[in-house]
């Protein structure tokens, strides 16, 4: 039986309990850290009372850490995990002795910074201010699937230098995200020294200015503690319907005489001697030696496993088809499909939620629809793409559908960083931009999205596809729903004309099914293959109409699965063809180019491979005029062919 | 004569000058989007009376743009550039003609975002919320140069969504940058609707709450405008030693009354018919056609040249030489480089300024020699790395020489997008950063950077070099300082033995000087060759001796110049030994590995190639436990080397 936020004061005996075991924990804490000699400290004791009060109150079962309904914790200072792991063992989720084993050891799951492979953890962090936005994304969850859980987001007080973290609170201010109480372990100290020496501002003051309620309190008074998240537990406070942050004044290694409030003990772990006159100080036992032959025995066995519904449910309805002759653009086709599958699920209570993101470009990356279709499951994030990069990732690991939508420089190069982390937690989002390429045009060098496909294969978890007109955009979306996967969809910004087959059927229609990895032939011919991606592939079949003309037979590929890519169509393609290019409106040293011409290398064939793409930032203009800039028109494909053949 | 803010009142020649002048520039910037049919009309025309009011007083000088003590002036909301060109154009930095002729066409200057290309303009901008940055660094290189000048950033309010700003805000009042002052166009609108309803906060007290004086006045009222510049200018404020913002209360479309307020037109241009009633209200002449005529005969032909000083003057003085024998880590190696950098140039008042920056890793990244030895250079600029490396790009375009160091997660990967946006400005940040790879170790994999080559690939200005130890690590920052590009310099963390020849010196010693571009071959070899880089080249050699007693010549070359790479070291190798090996702790991927393997593709030369690197995210452990996990241990090399030559 939890003790939840429902008595006015923490009961006795648990009161009793944590003070009993807040020292055996502050123990764990050192050996865990002296048993590795690297780690944390410092933090692990000013925010172990917080972490403690919490897992005895809240709403969380040990042995099923999965339970949909559970309430959340974030702890976005990462680093603080032999805190964490202290804390998560002392009530159940596994056995401390798997951590003493484990810390900081390579193959083990108890990492530096804490890992969701660790039962009870919720959030990978170690990249700083990105929990509250985590904490934003479960709280959406939250909402949009029917439940009332908490999410608490701890956070350091040095990471409040951080800009994402004033995104996140508007975000959870704007969306009355009351459920969201977050809690600031205000040590006073950051590596360099005293937090208001190194970036002195009014902490208080500026999460008010975001509309959130602010609490204060002693971080090591369990009493404290409890009344103030209980306030916030329980919106009693000033504003109801706004998130609540708790300020926890805390003492940095508190607990441990001679390294509290030193700020050397962040990252600087204790030596046997100091470990043994903290040991004494905590009345627990010095086991280092013991443990330290453990550790030789082996490491935590704890399974890389994180437990979690990846079967989506959802109807993704049939495919729609545009016949040829149609121009549109697939940003438009998008917006169909998520309508689309708006329409189809409504009925459905058990189908995952399909939720819409945008920032301030609703209109432009097709929302529109979606938006007003279901208004409760659409949210307009402001011009603020980092929190909301993070947001759709964490909603994406409690059974709901985020679609992430903004122009390509905004969702994936602006939001790298936080599209990795998403990346290394499993989540899955659905990243869906448009104005991609220099076909985003007059919007000039900063908007022009050239730069993308690399940045997709540095994540091992994410893949990438750009479709060639509208019915690849319909079918790769529909595919893209259905599938619990992190994934980029990248597209222009122009209307195009339905791709045709040499029939003058839709190259894309009717039974044409998207498989990643797999490059569908558009056009046959066998003096010379083009890989072509995007707004380029309509333009490939010009040229190879023109070339046709003239005797010459440029076999067309669509490369639209930027990753997966297809090695057997690239192989095969320079061993029957021998005569290759690559065409794409992205950077020709990184992009699609560069992908054909490794695959090549690694299998060691040679072929003649001419990349034609971006060499240097574009200007300001129409897309044909940009292309042509960059000799990239459907008669520069021409030429470069003849040339190669000659 | 400037007017300046000497007097106490705008004078009255001036003010009726601008009062006339106003309703022009307003038809200025409609004939410039509905010329284009493209662009910004709104916020040009909220924006259009401060812009006008500053050109009008601040001490630039249109006949000589570059004038080392000019005020600067950032446009951060970079789409309202019709606004921007109307106004240079009337205080003479060029012809409007050349605008009506080359706005938003390709080629020509004149782009839909603001470029530094244009005479007059200081910063591209057009990704949102990094103006303010672009200021503090402007305003540092003022301060370590001597100046006095004014920074004055301008903003939209939709653009204060992004959490970039409130790091740029708490680094200008950490530092005290009093003589930077931002102005916020407050017109109410972003492109989905009220800025209140969209995300609502409350402006002035978040400014106020990282140390801001605030300011409100009517943006549309010379009189008003220059009475709060003036302000602001001369530090008549609540507190002198802080920067101040002034919020203008604005009218998104403001003269034009049938589009004043509507948000419709932030990125609506007027038609034909709208824009002559807009020249009717305005007063103003309807030459539509003929300006349209004039486009057709050419466009805009103002060079794409910034007349900027790139000649560094330094004393990088003699190397230093780390013996045989020696184990030392390569971030000490750069330390000691600051250091000499510092005492040495410090009599000569001509010598160009080296600025340190760090976010909270001063230790970590070894600056702590150069902070003591320059302390009013060295600017800790806390856990924000956003903002820092905006102020390291900026600063280094006024003859300084700003040195940005963090972890390459947070410097490369998480600041991509900045670093991208410092390129497109021709910037010179020399970014180095330290704990690169699965080197870094323990701290798992949020913080393995370990994807950051393809990065610098996307960017074309960008070098991009990785030592393989001390000495090469001496020699390239003294190169780095020396050489006005923007640059990354990445290191591990661990400390490294000296790299030796087949003699038993100094691989990189002595006489070695780097060169960008050229591999040195550190052992000889003719069976296999082997490219390694950064940590892996020790281990490499390591690998050579074994397989030399084996009897088989294991060619090592030391891949620090991964920006630009050698491409005639790969294609000899390839040609004269034909089995070749990539050695890395990056994503094997994209690193190292693929540069090898794409040289091979692009140029049809086959080979045997075997990449080494890292196949998926680490786990969290000392770097030889994380190199073994993914087969990357000497041991590794030798029994790889000799699978391929069976």
């Amino acid at each position: 039986m939890r003790h939840g936020f429902a008595p006015a004061a923490l009961s006795e005996p648990l009161c009793t309990r944590l003070k009993e075991r807040r020292p055996q924990l502050a123990a764990d804490v050192i050996r865990l850290t002296s048993l590795s000699a690297s780690g944390h400290p410092g933090g692990s004791l000013s925010s172990l009372d917080a972490l403690m009060l919490l897992y005895a109150t809240i709403n969380v079962d040990p042995k099923n850490p999965a339970m949909p309904e559970r309430d959340r914790v974030v702890v976005s200072h990462g680093h603080i995990s032999p805190g964490v792991y202290s804390t998560l063992a002392d009530v159940g989720f596994f056995d401390i002795d798997e951590a003493f084993r484990g810390f900081r050891r390579a193959g083990s799951v108890f990492g530096g910074h804490i890992e969701n492979v660790v039962p009870g953890v919720e959030w990978n962090t170690g990249n700083l201010g990105q929990g509250l936005s985590a904490g934003c994304g479960m709280a959406v969850a939250g909402r949009v699937r029917g439940y009332d859980y908490n999410v608490f987001v701890g956070m350091g007080d040095g990471e409040q230098q951080k800009g994402q973290i004033s995104e996140a609170r508007r975000f959870a201010s704007r969306f009355k995200l009351s459920n969201l109480i977050a809690w600031i372990d205000v040590n006073g100290l950051q590596i360099g020294g005293a937090t208001e020496d190194i970036m002195p501002f009014d902490l208080a003051a500026s999460w008010r200015a975001d509309g959130w309620n602010v609490i204060e309190c002693d971080g090591h008074d369990f009493d404290a503690l409890y009344g103030a998240f209980r306030s916030a537990a329980l919106k009693q406070t000033n504003n109801p319907d706004a998130p609540t942050v708790i300020l926890l004044r805390t003492v940095m290694g508190k607990g441990i005489s001679f390294i509290e409030n030193l700020a050397k003990f962040h990252g600087t772990t204790l030596n046997d001697e100091q470990a043994a006159r903290a040991f004494a100080e905590l009345g627990a036992e010095n086991n280092l030696d013991a443990l330290r032959a453990r550790r030789t025995e082996r490491s935590s066995n704890l399974p890389h496993h994180v437990e979690r519904d990846t079967q989506v449910r959802l109807n993704t309805g049939p495919n729609r088809d545009y016949e040829p002759g149609t121009v549109t653009d697939c940003r438009s086709a998008y917006g169909a499909v998520l309508a689309d599958l708006a329409a189809l699920n409504a009925e459905d209570s058990e189908a995952w939620p399909v939720i819409g993101l945008s920032c301030d470009l609703e209109g432009s990356v097709k929302m529109n629809a979606f938006h007003a279709a279901v208004p409760d499951r659409f949210f307009e994030a402001g011009i603020a793409e980092h929190n909301t990069a993070v947001v759709a990732g964490a909603a994406s690991i409690s059974a709901t559908i985020p679609f992430f939508s903004t122009f390509g420089m905004f969702g994936i190069v602006e939001c790298y960083n936080q599209q990795r982390l998403n990346d290394q937690n499993g989540a899955a989002p659905r990243v869906v931009v448009t104005h991609c390429g220099m076909d985003v045009g007059e919007d000039g060098p900063t908007h022009q999205c050239i730069d993308y496909i690399p940045l997709a294969h540095n994540l091992f978890g994410f893949h990438l596809y750009s479709p060639a007109d509208p019915n690849d955009a319909d079918r790769i979306l529909r595919y893209v729903a259905a599938n619990h996967r992190p994934v980029f969809v990248t597209m222009g910004r122009s209307k195009l004309p339905v791709v045709t087959d040499g029939d003058g059927n839709a190259a894309f229609g009717g039974d044409y099914e998207f498989e990643p990895g797999r490059w569908p032939t558009v056009r046959p011919g066998d003096d010379a293959v083009i890989f072509a991606v995007g707004p380029m592939v309509y333009r490939a079949v010009e040229a190879a109409e023109t070339l046709a003309a003239q005797g010459i037979g440029l076999r067309v590929v669509n490369a639209a699965s930027l990753k997966p890519v297809d090695e057997e169509a690239i192989l095969s393609a320079a061993r029957q063809v021998g005569t290759l290019l690559t065409y794409e409106d992205h950077n020709v040293r990184t992009g699609l180019g560069a992908l054909v011409s490794q695959t090549l290398g690694d299998h060691g064939v040679s072929a003649r491979l001419k990349r034609m793409g971006v060499t240097r930032y574009g200007t300001s203009g129409k897309p044909n005029d940009l292309f042509a800039e960059q000799n990239l028109a459907p008669e520069d494909v021409v030429a470069t062919v003849k040339a190669l053949l000659q």
